[in-house]
């Protein structure tokens, strides 16, 4: 790994943020009245309802673990099939780790503050490991072009305008994403490729980084794996009671039916062809049946429909690999380069994800879920003062009154979140990578981040 | 990976048989209680008596996910070390996991299918993670002789006749076998090994492929170590209460002590003699100790026991090599190769299981075991409507009648499923040889799975 | 690997040492309470508080099954990097793991013998997993300079020593130390580096083993990932309801600000000057935040508080590198050398931890605690029959009596426990070295344990 800075800038940049963290830190954050051994039971309910303090801590902590592992792992290694960038995919990968996981309880925290302080919990990690995934996602599509100065302002930048976004999804919109197929994969994948768009374009010779060649790779296999195995809690650590188990079943099949599609075209004929840049992205692929289910997850879409989603999510991503990532018209138009096939995995199975959630929202009944329709989509549930929320009230314990939204109005705010998240994601990604373009952050050379040999 | 199918029949093949899971899903495949928010008692007696339902689905999920992640990447990485084969034994494992992952929920769904309806609970998952393991111990001994059709064909006969099996031994024998020796790994080796052995026999020249000596890597280290680390998972994640400590504290000291006799052998004087061969054995042999006190892992045998039964599967695994494996008479005389050495691993420290298992259940009392016995080995539950049961109902809750075996006639029984499993095995293995040998499914190039390099 | 030694001495010395602790579990060591399906209260109330029996199993289990990962895989692989050591650096410690994993259960059960029995838990292997890590870090110092005999002499002297400091700690000198930064990580440093300075000042040819290079690995990457991790489940593992979310949440900043600015200062200038060298250690010194956390990470420092601790840890060990490891004077004048920066790591911030402790501890009140102080620093309870006991007794049930100590008295025994902590280790560590230089150890040619080419 050769960094080329002359000057020690990276670090005194990198310094001062850590400071500046630790200001922030020093004045905003503290624990949450679960670590210090206060319960709250307002906090407690709103992140699973009837558990004590332990098991809840417990459980989520284990949740929390397996999705840090996943994540950390599973992208980076996933990165080390590049030749060039092995080593030097796995390290930045800590670093970016290292700054959002810090950066994102502040901006995260930011919209959920109370009294003007953000109070940590473990759940928050769990969502600071979310905002990491999406970093992540971003930084596979500018592995090749950001020097370290670069790649932290990116983070920055993408960390906040992702909260941002998931605030309005989430708090505003009020829509169900346990996945976060689109929070995270769509707003992650387009963000990165937009943000390649304007640093691509604005490099004096445009095609010679292109040349790299992906070779197959064992530990690229491990990090597939790895988020293979992982990918089931992925999807189901933020769902609740029975939609989580739901949400393993349905992730567990669809992924199960988007490797053996995968596997069976990108093994065959295919391969003979262009053999060596397929083998991996087969690889990625395989992954599609995770991303795909994501928003629908947790939904009644029973085993069978997740074994269709998984499928149709393998044969696009494939397809897309086929036709989009190497050397497509649209992609040389544009200037756009996709050496990690983000665009494929996580792009387009995103977009499948959001559809299929919002269908399987216009179809949720309360005659399906039962009364966990509400805890579902509560947004669905009648407004206050109504017959229809005291007759619920009458059944379920706790609920809040919500604002009466029908199944296809719910299935409609799906898809406006889908809306709200590709123009969060494209007019940021490019602003982002104007923001990098600036004379100060581009000062260090060209490629300086990410050679393995000189 | 090169794969020398002209033609896309294996594309065609896998998308078929995707179609057929997708279709049997929709007809035989739904939820269970659980999944939809509600509680169905006898479901929830059945797998972990007192606990509610939340924290039954946490535990059981994490032990899934911990056996999930032991199988893929430890199975998946232990094949590593054959040179020629590295790459190639991570990939096609995760094909075998996505399509066994589908079968076998229907295959052991088909035996406890209630109303038409196979219910799947993360429970499930977790059973078809054994008839996964069972078709990975099974690729081992043919790693080298399938082309991707045949191994599809071999995993679907083999986790049809797993299934079989399991419920012949578990339902109808009523036997014990917690860490799942007998009916994952003696059933497994001796299934590969007769599928090997048709195979080999049939091939124009069968020697060619046999000079491939495995070299040691860092994968396959790796590979064992997650074996090695979450073996104690393995045989405990099907145990209950007590059992379940009982079973991660004799696998943790068993496992510790055939580590320490193997290395000691290992690395001593006969290394010198034919040391490539040996370094990546001695690796696998570590593990026997984890086989061996699979099947009488959560009974009564104390930790020096465990240290006994460890001490001796780890020198019998490294005589086994030395004498089975490599070039034996034995061995040539039958055409069986076994590179991977499963013999030595999975089936005589599975035959050591079952000894050791019946040894033990024919020397369980109520005084050792206290009520606990009658969960341990139902049949031993005195018959309905006897003095005894009244007496037994009297101390235990929920106590079903069984058949009154005594402790001697259930050491019998457990004998009795060894011999079932090893008939199921070497009939099935045999037959299903013969049928990968049929024009259609051996029509690709020979040796075309499973070379790295051209 | 090249194991030299011609006669099976080492072969017969493991298998003696087997025998010994087979005998010695049969004589002294039995299942727990738990195990056996009897609930032992008192037993219950000494690990955690108010659970029933299978969730403490259920909960207890997964943290030890999370350090057991961790150490193995994390620390078999961090030394890999060195180029002529990486096989080997894996498999002498699963020899390590699985002798230390018995001795200790004997060692640390010792001290807590009830009528001459050790009962074990998943609890004891926990802590047998923490005598296993403070081998391992001390074997990083001996790595290139011991035969197989002398390691396995090595560890058995050191886990002895180890659990007596151990119990004087804990149990005498009633310290807080829930990360085990100075039981572990000081005397696992001191010790190796102490051993390693006889053995090296012992050989003949002083420096010639000293040229090995590291060079940056994948493997050696993936081990460190690993670290970071499950460093918060390391820290956690011992702690107890809210103390245990502090521990994840402190350690969590904590490494990540020691991340931020060891990559900031690792990655910039200093790099070009000896690259080669700095690169591995960069990656360990990440992880110096983990460590300086230890002691005080289930105290009341404030989120803020453990990124001040991470971000002078990450220096302090990026220094220590610079001007410690690589051939400084006072190194060379001692014949101490350090190929894997254990000092850095273990040393500098497990001495950090240590006074961070004592501070945090000195600084303890009722106030910020309330009453959970005295679960988390025993000793400061009234003494029984006292006015402030009877006091303490009406707010909270099932408090013991303690001996009364004040916040500054509590900081100071803090200190106290580091002062013999280092002499068990300086003084252990001399004597072990010496004991390793007996003829009889000392009778295998030199280096024939590590190296991987011949």
């Amino acid at each position: 790994m050769h960094f080329t800075m002359e000057n020690g800038s990276f670090a005194l940049c990198a310094i001062f943020l850590e400071l500046a963290l630790c200001w922030a830190f020093a004045m905003f954050v503290d624990y949450t009245g679960e670590s210090i051994g206060i319960v709250v039971e307002s906090d407690l309910d709103r992140v699973r309802g009837t558990h004590t303090r332990d098991h809840l801590s417990s459980i989520y902590y284990y949740m929390f673990q397996d999705v840090h592992l996943t994540m950390v792992i599973g992208f980076g290694f996933l990165g080390t099939f590049l030749k060039r960038y092995g080593y030097s995919s796995a390290v930045p990968n800590l670093l970016i780790a290292a700054v959002t996981l810090q950066w994102a309880t502040l901006c995260q925290g930011f919209f959920q503050m109370q009294r003007g302080k953000i109070h940590v919990s473990i759940t928050n990690l769990l969502h600071a490991d979310f905002a990491t995934l999406t970093t992540f996602i971003s930084f596979g599509a500018v592995l090749e072009l950001t020097t370290p100065i670069q790649l932290i302002v990116m983070v920055i930048c993408e960390v906040f305008i992702f909260a941002a976004n998931e605030y309005i999804s989430l708090d505003i919109l009020k829509i169900s994403d346990v996945g976060v197929s689109m929070l995270v994969h769509v707003f992650g994948a387009y963000f990165g490729l937009m943000v390649s768009c304007v640093l691509r374009n604005n490099r004096p010779e445009k095609e010679s980084v292109c040349i790299t060649l992906p070779t197959p790779d064992l530990f690229s296999v491990m990090g597939t794996i790895f988020l293979w195995l992982f990918w089931p809690t992925l999807n189901a650590s933020l769902a609740q009671g029975d939609a989580q188990h739901r949400a393993v079943i349905n992730t567990y099949y669809s992924l199960a039916a988007s490797s053996v599609v995968t596997l069976a075209i990108g093994l065959s004929s295919f391969v003979d062809k262009k053999q060596q840049f397929f083998t991996v992205h087969i690889q990625n692929s395989t992954l599609a049946g995770g991303v795909a289910i994501g928003t629908a997850a947790d939904m009644m879409i029973h085993p069978f429909g997740a074994i269709i989603v998984g499928s149709i999510a393998g044969l696009v991503s494939i397809l897309g690999m086929v036709y989009l990532t190497v050397g497509s018209r649209i992609n040389r138009k544009f200037g756009i380069r996709d050496p990690c096939g983000i665009h494929n995995l996580h792009g387009l199975s995103g977009l499948i994800a959001a559809f299929v959630g919002a269908i399987a929202a216009a179809l949720a009944t309360e005659k399906n879920y039962n009364y966990s329709l509400y805890r579902q989509f509560p947004a669905r549930t009648p407004m206050g003062k109504t017959l229809d929320y005291w007759d619920l009230q009458y059944h379920v314990e706790n609920v809040q009154p919500g604002v009466g939204r029908s199944a296809l109005c719910q299935g409609a705010y799906q898809i406006a979140a889908l809306g709200t998240t590709l123009a969060f994601a494209v007019v940021g990604g490019l602003v982002t990578g104007l923001i990098l373009q600036l004379p100060f952050f581009n000062q260090a050379g060209r490629n300086a981040f990410t050679d393995d040999e000189p």
